[in-house]
């Protein structure tokens, strides 16, 4: 696979949306070197934003997380994550009601900011299944996976409900070599079960480069057209698709998902052709 | 169901999205009445445009479709349809290439527009594959379902390119009580057969709303929010799912795929939840 | 739904297959009146056969749990688990191997019993994957989910091997509302994420019949044929398309997973026509 | 991959079951040689059966089919089919009804062999939909696959009623490079689009496998056990599958869907493990 170096792509846009897992950073943490690159976006003036499809922490817990990483230049307002459009959603939606959910308290944070109560699905009394709202599977950790995906499947059999899922990922790196389900696993096996279609949130879904985009331009600083824009990830069917899908140039790089050994057969075979490859978003 | 006037709501909006087949439209022909409620938006100087999945044919002969039905007051302009966005896509990324093609000679006329050469599936020569850059499936007749099918199942085994889906409808009715397979049936059939996913367009996904806005919004007759715009549709899963994530009030009619007797269940049961339920768009 | 009195039914068959769970027993213990039943066949010296897709316990452990309920009259040999066909496939197709496995220790001892060795995923070293020869899914129990699916998939991943589920049951009811997800969900769930399909034991796969049968006229006590033998069981899509599809007359009985309220609609939606309806095997 | 000699191995069998598709035959006609292993066959006198997942054309269709081809020695009650397991089932389980069915006339003799009448379902009045007792999938020729796979599903969303698929299978080979669609893939298709899972007959259940081997052991010249039997395939999840979960030894041949090239890759990623493989039945 032939690839370029990113920076002269970089320098041709007014800005740039960045995947983080795979794209900034990776199971053994920051990717090295990324930090010269945020700096270059910085003195060159691009403007920035990261869209992620990890809902299990909130916009303060990721930026927090970059600094303990080392990673500086990022402002918290810039990471936009798949958490917020479906708080979004929970706000408009369901409004002052009590929604259960799979995941961490702090995932749940989420939740509370749109104006509904939280309640674990471990906590749930099944004989008050009614006094649920609407459920939200936001994280692969923070539960008795046996015990409160069962309480999840006969809470939902109990009471039809709003299902939002908040990370639709099937998967992620948790060693060079190896992977863990992530909430969209649960999510699916739900699905299959009750034989359902939940309400699925972040990339590909062209709704998550809208929130950026009209983020981007509310800043006033000038307006930003959608040729402006370079979206950079490590994952073809979310990152450039929805790139793609979206109306934006699109690089992928090979710092995550996608191999150099296998990105031209996968880009043939899915035929979601990304503008630009190059080995990372380094150099 | 308790249902509402339509008038009374669409006043309250700036801008209005509707879907066609079942709102505007049905296997009769035009919904009775709702002449008076394009005519009541041109009074009100309510902007207008109608979103619909059917990649069949072009803007312009839908356009004349609503013309020979009797509707006076649309434009063609206002008319925004998944080809055009399967159309866009072919522009930016598959460029001036062979596009092969389930459908009829009509709904060819996207990929002409997009720069690329159009070839029936039932006239690809195998032993030729390689000449063939993409695939689209636009519309389910135009084609010889046995032998034109099995055509596309050999050239997608023989080679990988990208394969659009115009149209991801499963079924569209045809009567009161029956229904014809669309054609989402026939592309789901071939990613089965294959084990692959293709590139879907169309509702729910966020781009269409967004085609629509920034069309709406380059008319320069003064900026429209999302606040400003209310979307109406006869589908919970494309038209409601769709201007619910994307940020739109929603109104759900019950002139089409969704009937007074099981709304009420479908919302509950899908957690697709709209702001308004009408009867129809007349009254 | 009209139903017959069981016994007379019962009457006119020299041998009857059994279900076990919804048929003898359920969550609360055993089906009040069953004992009866059970002298009744043994007075009349009706061949029986207990055919269960529980691969969770062994045959034995299997009668003594029917001892612990106070059932008499059932011998060990009599009962014939999904487990024991997966068993027999290990010992043919995999023989002096080490197979890994999710399910409790008990479980296990199907493995051992077919002259391989048995490591839960548990302890499975990924690193040494290569010494692992084949995987069987034998229970929902006994193991840590999160950790141990994740090790599961890894391993899979890592190294292609034969892949067997033991039980390919969903669910199963955990008292009169609830259900849990039974071993097939979660061997569904890696199935989906590794795009692969696994090599399924247990009802209505002809197998588990053609079991029982052979065994039964082994006996020697005379030659049962098709004809002499009822097969009784509460799940129209494993016990009574099982038993139609190898040939016997059947009885679905209204005490488990099948309610007298949608018998009817049940059997005119799936084509599954038992030859009788009884509310139990009681009377 | 490393193959062994047919022969040799047929010779340690008191009985062979040998797969049509692949195995005797392929696109082009008889594979070459095959009639001298079906002489050696009669000379040794090992008794025969051919177990086909083709329900498109009768047994004594089949037969003169053979005859066509030129192949001599094998007797019309020696090929057993999955439309014979089809037609059993609508003997025990429809009786006296009216069938409808997607194939050819000819296809069609199984329903009236089985006591029922039949309509294709191109001739099906919706209006009168609930006069159709039961449907059948039998062919994947001799309809119009638009207009009638559409009445297809009207019938079956007007009116539930048995529905049997006769052939599993969803590709056939028509050329060296090129598939056709066969009857299983229809029926996924409307499967699909109802939501609803229909009864399959053919490979891999054991119940052909159990009907080929009751009807071995009717001969009364001897009892065959299962030890005396080779089951003889070309596919690994129908043939071999099958055979292996029945109980026999398998043998598979590189003649038909499994090339030389990729057999050992699917044996070990599928798990499906054949006790020899040959290139074929010939030498």
């Amino acid at each position: 696979m032939d690839t370029q170096p990113f920076l002269p792509i970089l320098g041709q846009f007014k800005a740039v949306f960045l995947d983080s897992y795979g794209v900034l950073k990776n199971h053994r943490g920051l990717i090295e070197g990324v930090q010269q690159t945020v700096d270059y976006i910085r003195e060159r003036g691009i403007a920035l934003r990261i869209l992620t499809n990890d809902a299990s922490r909130s916009q303060h817990e990721q930026f927090a997380a970059f600094r303990r990483l080392g990673l500086q230049g990022i402002e918290e307002d810039e990471i936009i994550t798949s958490g917020m459009l479906a708080k979004q959603y929970l706000q408009h939606k369901v409004k002052s009601g009590r929604i259960a959910y799979l995941g961490t308290e702090n995932a749940a944070s989420y939740i509370l900011e749109s104006g509904n109560t939280s309640i674990p699905a471990g906590d749930v009394d099944l004989e008050r299944a009614d006094e649920i709202d609407a459920f939200v599977f936001l994280d692969d950790e923070g539960f008795d996976w046996n015990r409160d995906i069962n309480t999840t499947v006969n809470l939902l059999r109990r009471k039809t409900m709003p299902v939002i899922v908040a990370n639709s990922d099937k998967l992620y790196p948790v060693s060079r070599n190896d992977v863990a389900l992530a909430t969209g696993s649960v999510a699916q096996l739900v699905e299959s079960i009750l034989n359902r279609s939940f309400i699925h949130f972040g990339k590909p879904d062209s709704q998550m480069f809208m929130y950026a985009f009209d983020h981007l331009n509310k800043e006033g600083s000038g307006q930003y057209d959608k040729d402006d824009i370079l979206m950079v990830g490590d994952t073809l069917h979310t990152d450039i698709l929805g790139g793609n899908k979206f109306g934006l140039k699109t690089t992928l790089v090979l710092s995550g998902n996608t191999s150099a050994r296998n990105a031209g057969l996968l880009i043939s075979a899915t035929g979601i052709i990304p503008d630009y490859i190059c080995a990372s978003i380094v150099g």
